[in-house]
């Protein structure tokens, strides 16, 4: 028998719920509430084995698939596949014995040397969200629930127990919670978990606004927030702020009952909570239930994921992809195509069913009329080997093409620490330079979680192959892509720029003493290379793909009350099957920026055959063209133009159209603090008070006398001439007001 | 007979003090108490008729010098003659029947587009700080009172009497206080003005963190705080928070004795105001009083510092000096040169006693050899005007030498508004481009109060004398530095940037709907260029003379904990005499910024006759290589090497020496939320832990195990492992910070 109401339970009971029973199992009471065991696993689950269960990864966990991680799954910018990934992640938990999946990761990146990037999708919100909610869609599709992470602001690794995250409100509104608010709204996950970080001075675990008002009360979430493993810091408080189950448990239930008796908590608070703990043990009851998944097929999912998202940066000459059927030799050079790095470290770490090398592939891969070389040309550790470098280049020098396979070590990059570099290390550029010296025709295939900068060498370099971190099936994703068997799918959710010292939080990451201002507020990724035009390596969006596609008919359709239909054909003018990724932003154009210059506001993947045209439609809204307002403490939608931008990159844009909108009807009512400007710019402020004007002496000569004084007047807020003695008293002010206020017509705000 | 005690009045009296009795005065109280006249002034005294007072300015002022505003008299880099401006300030406010000078303004220019930046230093909180101290001294030299204004964070005009400037605590602490800290603890002004614009959500007005805890308990202010005209919004948060004086009055002290009356407000701080309203009168009472000034002796002080203020950015083939002598006809280019533009406008706009026009000056100071010709060349309003330029250009053909007057026309900025662009406008961008086809020999005078890019023209002319705001003598001051009688002496106190887009607070400027982010941060003007390496039209601290100075013998020698006295000598390498700023900089060297690259930390201005040598001494002290720690909330000297730079600009530095600092010695207190990581790198904390180390099974193997897994635990705190499952539990964690703590040696924090 299952309880349906908490109401049933005694206060102890309710707080026990409140916190798990061991590091991966909730509470259960006799037979009357289930325990709902979680497993992490954004692109793998890591199914710990219980005996040895432990939060930060010491124990070894059962063989899973290893998914490619966010940054690759990312870049296909096809939620379908995330679908599809989501709903294998969901079998093969219920396989190994779990109930919710902690994924998706949707955290923006803010800056490329966060050493947790390889998680997270993307440096913009709609991305991450889009990429997000398709996970938890598949996820749940069986019943299984999936657990969004990490709610909120949790952009880097240093400090990040105890570091506050200083952000604006308007940042957070319109970069850092999108991707969550578009994820509770759309897909409902069952499960939110609560950052490490402060948000403002206040545990993200602590956050009554974030947890209850933004998350519960806004968007309507009615599922359970958990904490971070180790997130919750004073139970009362996260109890009361909204926050229902601590993870791993510490032992310390007793204060929850203990706050309650003492009147510090309202024992409603812990029924809540403990009712979300129970309504998820109901949720997962109803799920479909497997003992068991196809390995292979999951392996083939995975090879296809890693596919959709390696980006061609480069491919000058069309050098990629290579004719396996034609007679040439090959040298394969670099550790990375025999010792594959395809996952990151730390808790997301997956022990894969499999893993097929890059070198391996490859060889199978190829028609006999290839040769293949291997020469291995730098060690993982990084330290310079002059032999390596030698035999690499004596194999390149027989060779017709070189592969050369860098990236980050593992220890460059990993959950638990950031990164202080982005280009590759000394020993690999060294390799690379030596090889290209030898070799004309040098294809790079980079594997790296978090951004690497090209710039120094990829002059060297006719095509770079970005695989980022592919996925158990590495090996075999990339030999189809460069064999041609399959287009690189991928395009860049994240800037490549040209150097550290351009990243826009370049000069505030990752703080210290605590804190870590976001100084750069909106302007993260594109949004700050764009607006500032700043050269950049790759820009957002971009992806080259085996084909060409040209882009034509533009057509904006408004269909409403601040509500447009998009169209746009994309045609396929190459001669190979491809996807590609059309993408819309949203363009504000202004001398002084008080906005990005664009944002993405929708993508659509195609796949289409050689002389193929599809009629690609997107909706947009009020909220693709509002900004968030401080002072209203909501959206507001400027009345104005705007452009219509669709292409294939942040800097590739192929087709314009200029649009107006009314704005959203919202009048700012008057007041007293309103200023003269306000007054004479606002439909009915201005009525009121040209019909008063001439009775003020002073404002009379002001609006009617030199320019300057009255652009200096304009700025001067109603109330405030009541102490400058030139006739407008504050019962002046005050009738003023309540004219404004009565007359019609205006929406109230 | 004048009181001592406020403790003799009624609480309606004193409430009565802790407003104005009209615009420009305090009030009095029968005989007991006197009243007390302001003036504005920071440059120039503006006494209203008191019949026609007003705080907009609409009634006129009586004459008075027109002193050359703070951006002029900043780039002289020269604190005595600020202090012999702030005296002559002082005699003619005496003269005209006032005790107290409502200035100097020390607001740091956080974007060139500032529309009062003219009334303000500099970029930087030192050049700030000093100038603003000697004006202070200056002013207060002869008994009367200055006012330092507007504190604080008031660097901008939108929106400035609503605007909440949202800026972190360390920013604060490094950019936007500390020269108002300088000035109270070096000059002791008698007044300090509270801005109108809100910091973090409050008003300035009624920031008790500001105006009490700050510049009261921590700073030792002892003077009375006034609020702008008209900055006040609520009486009684206002009084509470340490502000004594409303001006101008609004006819509310009701409110301050109603709120007394009902418990909501302390009697004690409505009698801490009133006593410092008194003793206001009581400290200008015995001011030396003036009934007149030296007319002529006044105007030639303006010329010496509107000398000092010119800053000649560009000469190249040293075109200037032109010899008086000389036979050659010269074109006098430009509207200004007839009707200059020497002030700014608002409420510092002063009616001078006199004008030196360029055009009349030049005449005067040419000899019989020189023949001088003028073309407006544009109008003030900006309208292309064909017919100027052709008789410009047709002047320009017959002339040896151009001097171009270009700049800013008195409606492009002001008080009460800001800029929008950096460039001239076009008609003079294109009038130049004329002039400058037409002759080669092209000198630009530049007259403006904020900064103008050079970029787009200056590679049309040989030289650039920006002349900034010069003040009343602005005709004479040039005509002595064009003709060579004496060397253009100002250095850059702020970045000439190549655009607008490159400046910090481009993307953040002036804000909307309420609240400007201060995003950029700590790196305002040079500190961004320079840690960003930013290209620059013209450096922080750049100025050429007439002659070369050449930088030796850097020597730092170390005088005690964190005091380093630092000596160069510098030497007049050239013809002429000529004034060199020799600029003192603290640089740090790091891959990832956590500070600016390098910051200003002393000047010394030396007049040099050809061929002589000066010491210069500098000392510097912990609170120079010290930051705002927010942890701490106070300051922290990090331990490790530092670069003593010494130099022309902060891109000219001509002697480099490495020191390094034992830090403050204050060691952090462990705590339980101290991470692994610095518990390890503690000096107890270590050998604390080290000893206990062996029994904790997952620690131990943590710390022994393999580096990755290390590298991610030394982020976490000790009391988070205790939910790890490792062995550490909260009574481990408990001891190790008892021991800890009670182990030797470690300062408290």
């Amino acid at each position: 028998m299952n309880l349906r109401e908490p109401n049933d339970l005694t206060l102890v009971e309710k707080a026990s719920l409140t916190s798990g029973s061991s590091t991966w199992q909730t509470t259960a009471i006799g037979g009357r509430v289930r325990a709902v065991t979680l497993t992490d696993g954004p692109h793998g689950i890591r199914r710990q084995d219980p005996a040895a269960g432990d939060a930060l990864g010491l124990g070894r966990s059962l063989p899973a698939t290893c998914f490619p991680p966010a940054v690759a799954l990312g870049s296909s910018w096809d939620p379908e596949l995330a679908r599809r990934v989501g709903a294998a992640l969901a079998r093969e938990a219920s396989a190994l014995g779990a109930d919710v999946v902690l994924g998706p990761g949707v955290n923006i990146k803010r800056s490329p040397l966060c050493g947790r990037n390889f998680e997270y999708f993307s440096e913009d919100p709609l991305v991450s969200g889009v990429m997000g909610a398709a996970v938890v869609t598949g996820i749940q599709s069986s019943g299984l629930g999936a657990c969004v992470k990490h709610f909120a602001v949790n952009n880097q690794e240093t400090d990040r127990m105890r570091v506050s995250a200083d952000v604006d409100e308007q940042t957070l509104r319109e970069i850092y919670l999108p991707a969550f608010e578009r994820i509770v709204r759309e897909a409902a996950p069952y499960a939110v978990m609560s950052a490490y970080n402060k948000i403002n001075g206040v545990y993200a675990s602590e956050n009554r606004w974030l947890l209850t008002e933004v998350l519960r009360e806004e968007w309507g979430f009615d599922g359970l927030v958990v904490s971070d493993w180790g997130a919750v810091n004073d139970r009362v408080a996260a109890l009361a702020a909204g926050l229902d189950l601590e993870m791993p448990p510490t032992g310390t239930d007793e204060r929850i009952v203990a706050a309650v008796r003492a009147g510090h908590l309202e024992e409603s608070a812990v029924t809540a909570a403990a009712e979300r703990v129970i309504r998820l043990g109901h949720r997962v009851e109803g799920a479909r239930r497997f003992d068991g998944w196809d390995v292979d097929a999951h392996h083939e999912l995975c090879r296809e994921a890693a596919r959709a998202g390696t980006v061609l940066l480069k491919n000058d000459g069309d050098l990629l992809p290579l004719d396996p059927a034609a007679s040439q030799r090959i040298a394969v050079i670099g550790e990375f195509a025999r010792t594959p790095r395809y996952q990151g470290h730390g808790s997301s770490h997956v022990v894969p069913t499999r893993l097929d090398t890059p070198w391996d592939a490859l060889r199978a891969a190829a028609g006999p009329g290839t040769t293949l070389s291997f020469a291995p040309g730098f060690t993982l550790d990084g330290a310079p080997d002059a032999a390596l470098v030698a035999e690499a280049v004596a194999a390149t020098a027989q060779a017709d093409t070189a592969l050369v396979f860098l990236g980050l070590p593992a220890a460059a990059e990993s959950e638990g620490f950031d990164r202080t570099t982005l280009e590759l290390s000394a020993d690999q550029i060294a390799l690379l330079r030596a090889v290209s010296a030898a070799c004309s025709r040098v294809a790079v295939v980079l594997a790296n979680g978090g951004v690497v900068t090209v710039a120094r060498w990829q002059d060297a370099v006719p095509a770079i192959l970005e695989g980022w971190l592919p996925g158990q099936a590495a090996g075999s994703a990339l030999a189809d892509l460069i064999f041609g068997l399959h287009s690189p799918g991928g395009r860049l959710t994240e800037t490549i720029p040209l150097s550290l010292a351009d990243t826009p939080a370049h000069l505030h990451f990752p703080g210290q003493d605590g804190h870590v201002v976001y100084g750069e507020g909106r302007y993260v990724g594109y949004r700050h290379y764009d607006t500032l035009d700043v050269p950049v390596a790759y820009p957002f969006g971009h992806g080259l793909s085996y084909t060409r596609f040209s882009y034509t008919d533009l057509d904006v359709t408004s269909t409403g009350d601040n509500a447009w239909t998009v169209r746009a054909t994309v045609t396929n003018t190459g001669g190979r099957f491809a996807h590609e990724v059309v993408q819309l932003y949203v363009a504000f154009a202004e001398e002084t920026p008080s906005r990005p210059r664009h944002e993405l506001r929708g993508f659509a993947r195609a796949g289409l055959e050689p002389g193929e045209s599809r009629r690609i439609s997107f909706e947009l809204t009020g909220r693709d063209v509002a900004r968030w307002s401080p002072s209203r403490h909501g959206w507001r939608i400027d009345p104005g133009r705007f452009t219509v931008e669709v292409g294939a990159s942040s800097r590739d844009i192929r087709l314009r159209a200029e649009v107006s909108t009314p704005g959203d009807g919202l009048v700012d009512e008057l007041g007293p603090m309103s200023t003269l400007g306000e007054w004479l710019d606002h439909p009915v402020g201005a009525r009121v008070l040209g019909e008063r004007i001439q009775r003020m002496a002073g404002l009379s000569a002001l609006s009617a006398g030199d320019s300057m004084l009255l652009a200096l007047a304009r700025g001067v807020p109603l109330a405030k001439f009541a102490t400058f003695g030139i006739g407008v008293t504050p019962e002046v002010v005050a009738e003023l007001v309540a004219e404004a206020r009565s007359a019609p017509p205006s929406k109230a705000p």
